[in-house]
């Protein structure tokens, strides 16, 4: 739901691709609990930046950038986000892939403003 | 606006994530010509799969998958592509962000079916 995409530093860094398929049942915790996942990964060291989208079948992907892989496990172990992901797995998602990679190299285009 | 996630194989493999802002025009000729990219890359040597959302603030977000850089740069230098690439910059988007990346591991999680 950003509406802006992400400046990340010049490669190489890492990204965590999140591609996700959610319940059918209310949103509303979900979305109080995604927000402060968002929050409390920009305190996290080697933070860049994330990028997420979702649509209305359910469908998401949320990529986030790292410094490091040690930042990435870092983030993983947080005990909040560890409850969290527990959350998801049983109230959530109906099924989700994650992909740890990391960027050798990248572009960017914006179109002249209209 | 794939309902599914793709399975793909052990890591490494590569990843391309393509985050992107659509115009406000209309997206008729956008959505066909989305399919036939599609269709397009499917038909690629090296092509793994991809994952796709668009949200309804015109925010997507486009991860493909590739055996190898090699099937990354043939797709890109694909003619028809190429010409794809050019009416993207031209006609369908604000602003895009390409990051080419190597999967290194990656893990998956299905909910018992309910």
């Amino acid at each position: 739901m950003t509406l802006h995409l992400e400046k990340t530093p010049t490669p190489p860094y890492y990204a965590v691709i999140f591609t996700s398929l959610r319940n059918a049942d209310d949103g509303e915790d979900y979305a109080v609990l995604a927000e402060r996942m968002v929050e409390l990964a920009k305190q996290q060291p080697g933070y860049l930046g994330h990028e997420s989208v979702r649509d209305s079948l359910g469908v998401g992907i949320t990529v986030s950038y790292w410094q490091s892989e040690e930042a990435i496990r870092a983030w993983k172990a947080n005990l909040e986000h560890l409850e969290a992901q527990r959350r998801g797995r049983r109230d959530f998602y109906a099924g989700f892939e994650v992909r740890i990679a990391k960027v050798e190299r990248a572009y960017s285009f914006a179109a002249a403003s209209a």
